[in-house]
C-alpha cells in the first residue's frame, strides 16, 4: 500500500474561503485584505476591534534538538490545531514564515507534513505576501544608506572597523558571508570588509516580530545600532536618517497573514526571526489577534524559545 | 492659489473596486486574484479566454531625452488613457513597475503626477505584489548555485575570470557595484571578483517581460548564460541545474498586475526591464491581455524603446 | 665542433683585480669600495677628483624592436667596448643593473653573451651590491608610511581613491598586480585597492638614475607625489615625512658599481630604470665618472632611449 | 656634563682594517671577501680550514622580558666581548642582523649602545651585505611560483584555502598583514586571501640560520611546506620547483659577515631569525667559524633562546 507525498496531499486540499475562516475566528471582514485565494493580510485595526473578545489559552509548542530535517514542531502544532476541532474546541495556530533557503535545500519546505500541513504549501514556502522580501529591502536600505554616509564624507565619524550592520539575503549563499565591498574606484564607495547574513537573522526581523504597532516599529528601527565611532559611541539608523524609509518598506509586512491548515484550522503566519538575537516565535501582533480567535492559540517556538516563551 | 501635491491628490483618490474595472475591460472574474484593495493579479488563463475579443489599437508612448527627474512618459500615458474615456473610447494603459531605488532617491516615485497618476501610489512605488522581489530572488538563486558549483569542485570547469552572471538588488547601493566575495576560509566559498546590479537590469527581468507562458519562461531561464569555461564554451543556468528553481520563484511574478488611474482607467503594471539588455517595455503577457480590453492599448516604452516597439 | 655556453665561458673568465681596472681608468684608489672580488662601489667623491681629466666621446647604443629574448644591446655594447681596446683605444661601458625577474624567466640573464659578457655573470644577474633591493626598500618604506598615515587619522586628507603610489617587488609576480590591502580588522590598516609593480619601474629608480648627488636625491625623494587630497592637491613624500628615511636607505645605492667584461674592459653598472616614467639609461652619476675614464664611454639605452639620449 | 649620543660615539670610531681583525682571529685571508670597509663576508671554506684550531668556550647571552626598547642583550654581549680583551682573553661575539623595521621605529637600531656598539652602526642597521634582502627575495620567489602554479592550472591540486606560505617584507607595514591578491582579471592570477610577514619571521631565515652548507640549505629549501592539497597532503617548494632558485638567491647570504666592536672585538653578524618558528640565534655556520677564533664565543640569543641554546 502506498502513501501519498506531502505535495500530493497539499495539492489535493480544498481550500475554505478565507473570509469564512476569518468569520469563524471573529476577525472582522473589513480588516481582511485578500492576497490571492490562499492568504490574506489582517489589518492592525483588528487588534482594537477584537480586544474585548474572550482570551484563548496560550500554548507554546517547541522542541530542543535541532536536526537537518527539522524536528516536527510545525507538524505537531498543525496536528494539535486540527485535533482540537475534533474534540469540539476552536484553535488557531501561530507559526513563523520560513526562509527560502531551506525550501530549496535538504529540508524541502516548512509547512508541516502528511495530513498536518498549512496550505497552499507552495505559497507558504515561497514568497507568501512578500514580508520576507520587505524585511530584506528594509535591512539593505539601511546598509546602503550607511555606506552612502561613508562615501559622502562620514560626518558622523563611523569607524569603518566597527560597523556592525551587515547586509542580508533570503538565500543560502555561503560566498556572501564575507566580502570586501566598495571596490572599483572613486564613484564606487569606500572599501571595507563586511558580508551577508540570512534575512531571518536580521534585527529588522526581530524588531518586526516584537513590535506592537507601526509607531512602535518606527521607534525600534530608529534605535538600531549600525556601528560605532572611534570613541565607541553608538551610531543608529536614526542618526543616518534611514529609519523612516525602513518603516515605510515594512508597512505591509507588519500585518499578519491568515492561512489555513488542511482541515481548515486558521493559521496566523507572521515573521521568521532566527539566530542569536531572535526570540524564535511568530509575532506579538499575531498573538494579539490570535489570542481572541477561539479557545486555544497554539504558537510554535524555535531557536530561542526560552526567550520568546512568556 | 495653491496646488495640491501629487501625494495629496493620490491619497484623496477614491478607488473603484478592481472587480468592476476588470469586468468593464472584459477580464474574466475567475482570472482575477485580489492582492489587497489596490491591485490584483491576472491569471494567465485570461490570455486564452480573451483571445477572440476584438483587438485594440496599440499605441506606444515614449521619449528620447532622459533627465534625472524623468521626462513624463508615465504621466503622458496615464493622461492619454484618461483622456480617451472623455471622448467615449475605452483605453487601457500598460506600464512598467518601478524600482525601489528611484522612489527613495531624487525622482520620488514613478506613478505619474498631478491628476494623471496610477493609484494607490504608495503600493505602486513600493513592493506592489512582490514581482520585483521575486526577480531578485530568482536571479540571486542562480548566483548562489553558481558559486556553490565552484565551491563543490567546479565539475563544469567554469573559468572564474569569465563568469558573467553577477548578483542583483532592488536598491541603489554603489558600494555593491564591485565586490570580492567568497572570503573568510574553507567553508566560505571560492574568492572571486564580482558585484551587484539593480534588479531591473537583470536578464531574468528581461526574460520575464518577453516570455509568453510559464513553459516559455522555464526555457528562457535554462538558456541564460552564466559564464564560460576555459575553452570559451558557454555554461548555462540549465547546466548548473537552477533554471527550474528560478522558474518556481517566478510563478506569481509572471502574472500581470491590474491597477487603475485616478479616473478609473485600467492600468496593467508588469515587469520593469532596464539597461542595455532590456526592451524597456512592460511585458508581452500584459500586452496579450491588454490588447483585448478595449479600443486602445497605450504602452509606455523607456530605454531601448526602439527594440521593444513593434 | 661544439661551442661553449655563455655560462661556461663566463665561469672560465679570469678576473682582473678591480683595483687595477680602476687605476687604468683613472678612478682614484681611495674612492673604491670592494664588494667581494667581482664588484666595487665608487664613492661619489670620485666625481670631483676626476673632473679635470679629459672627456671621452659619448656613444649611445640602443635598439628599437624589443623581443622576449632581448635584442642584443648589452652584447653589442660589451663587444664594442672590448673592440676598442683591440684598436688601441680605451673604452668604458655603462650599463643598467638587471631585474631579478628576467633572470629566472625566459631571458636567462642580462650580462651579454658569448665572448661579450660582463663578469662575474651570476653576481651581475643576482643581487650585485644590493642597489635594487635598496630601491625596493626605499619605495616600500614610502608605501608603508603612507598607509600608516591613513591609519593614524589621515591628517593630510589623502583621497584613498586617488593614491598613485603603489608598492614594488623585484620579482615577476602577476598575483600582486592588483590587491586589496589593509584587511583584517582594527589594527590592520585601512582597506584599499592597490598593487605591486616591478622595482625597475619605481619612480625611486628613475630619480636615482637622474640625481647628481645625495642632496639632489634627497630633494627628488621629497618631491615624489604619492597621491592627492579631495581637492586634487598633490601630497608628497615630504608631506608624509618619509623622504629622509628613503634617502638613508639609498646612500649606498647611489654609488655606481665597477665591474669588468671578459676582456677586462671597465663596466660601470648602475640603476635599472624601466617603464613609462624612466629614461632607460644607466645613471647620470655613472656617466659623470665614466666620461673621464678613457677615450670612449659607451652607454646602453633601453626603453625610453629617446628620452635618455642627450 | 654632557654624554655623547650612541650615534656620535659610533661615528667617531676608528675602524681597524678587517684583514687585521681576521688575522688576529685566525680566519684565513683568502676566505675573506671585503664589502666596503666596514664588513666582510667569510667564505664557507673557512669552516674546513679552521676545523683543527682549538675550540673556544661557548657563552650564551640572553634575557627574558622583552620591552619595546629592547633589554640590552646586544649591548651586554658587546660589552662582555670587549671586557674579555681587558683581562687578556680573546673573545668573538656572534649576533643577529637586525630588521629594517625597528631601525626606523621606536627602537632606533640594534647595534648595542654607548661604548658597547658594533660599528659601523649605520651599515649594521641598514642593508649590511644584503642578506636580509636575499631572504626576502628567496621567500617571495617561492610565493610567486606558488601563485604562478595556481594560475597555470594547479596541477598539484593545491587547496587555495590551505596555503600556508605567505609573502615577506623587511618593513613594518601593518596594511600588508592581510590582503586579497590575484585581483584584476584573467591575466592577473587567481584571487585568494593571504598577507605579508616580516622577513625575519620567514622559514627561509630560520633554515638559513640552521643550515651547515649550501647543499644542506638546498635540501631545507626543498622541504619547505607551502600548503596542502584537498586530501591534506603537504606540497613543498620542491614540488613547485622553486627550491633551486631560492638557494641560488641565498648563495651569498649563507656566508657570515665579519664586523667589529668599538674596541676592535671581532663580531660575526649573521641571520636574524624571529618569531614562533625561529631559534632566535645567529647561525650555525657563524658558530662553526666563531668557535675556532679565540678563547670565548659569546652568542646572543633572543626570542626562542631556549630552543637555540645547546
Amino acid at each position: 500500500m502506498s502513501f501519498p507525498s506531502d505535495l500530493e496531499i497539499a495539492r489535493k486540499a480544498e481550500l475554505k474561503p478565507l473570509g469564512i475562516i476569518a468569520k469563524e475566528s471573529g476577525i472582522p471582514e473589513e480588516s481582511l485584505e485578500l492576497y490571492g485565494e490562499g492568504a490574506a493580510k489582517i489589518k492592525l485595526d483588528a487588534i482594537d476591534s477584537m480586544t474585548n473578545k474572550p482570551k484563548a489559552k496560550y500554548v507554546v509548542v517547541t522542541a530542543i534538538t535541532p536536526t537537518p530535517l527539522g524536528e516536527g514542531k510545525t507538524t505537531t502544532t498543525v496536528g494539535l490545531g486540527q485535533g482540537f476541532s475534533h474534540i469540539g474546541k476552536r484553535a488557531t495556530i501561530a507559526i513563523r514564515q520560513p526562509s527560502l533557503g531551506p525550501t530549496f535545500g535538504i529540508k524541502g519546505g516548512a509547512a508541516g507534513g502528511g495530513y498536518a500541513q498549512v496550505v497552499p504549501m507552495e505559497l507558504f514556502n515561497l514568497h507568501l505576501t512578500g514580508d520576507m522580501h520587505a524585511v530584506t529591502a528594509a535591512h539593505n536600505m539601511c546598509s546602503a544608506m550607511l555606506d552612502s554616509h561613508l562615501f559622502h564624507g562620514n560626518d558622523l565619524g563611523l569607524d569603518i572597523h566597527n560597523i556592525t550592520w551587515r547586509r542580508v539575503m533570503d538565500i543560502n549563499d555561503r560566498s556572501l558571508r564575507n566580502a570586501t565591498i566598495g571596490l572599483g574606484g572613486r564613484l564606487d564607495g569606500i572599501p571595507r570588509e563586511t558580508g551577508f547574513d540570512i534575512t531571518a537573522a536580521s534585527e529588522v526581523m526581530a524588531a518586526l516580530a516584537l513590535c506592537t504597532s507601526l509607531e512602535d516599529l518606527r521607534k525600534r528601527m530608529g534605535r538600531i545600532v549600525v556601528g560605532y565611532d572611534k570613541e565607541m559611541n553608538p551610531i543608529t539608523a536614526e542618526d543616518i536618517e534611514v529609519a523612516g524609509a525602513m518603516t515605510v518598506l515594512l508597512k505591509e509586512a507588519i500585518k499578519p497573514n491568515l492561512m489555513q491548515t488542511l482541515e481548515g484550522t486558521p493559521a496566523l503566519v507572521h515573521c521568521g526571526p532566527f539566530g542569536n538575537i531572535a526570540t524564535g516565535n511568530s509575532s506579538i501582533i499575531a498573538d494579539q489577534i490570535g489570542i481572541h480567535t477561539g479557545d486555544y492559540l497554539l504558537t510554535e517556538a524555535g531557536f530561542g524559545a526560552d526567550m520568546g516563551a512568556t
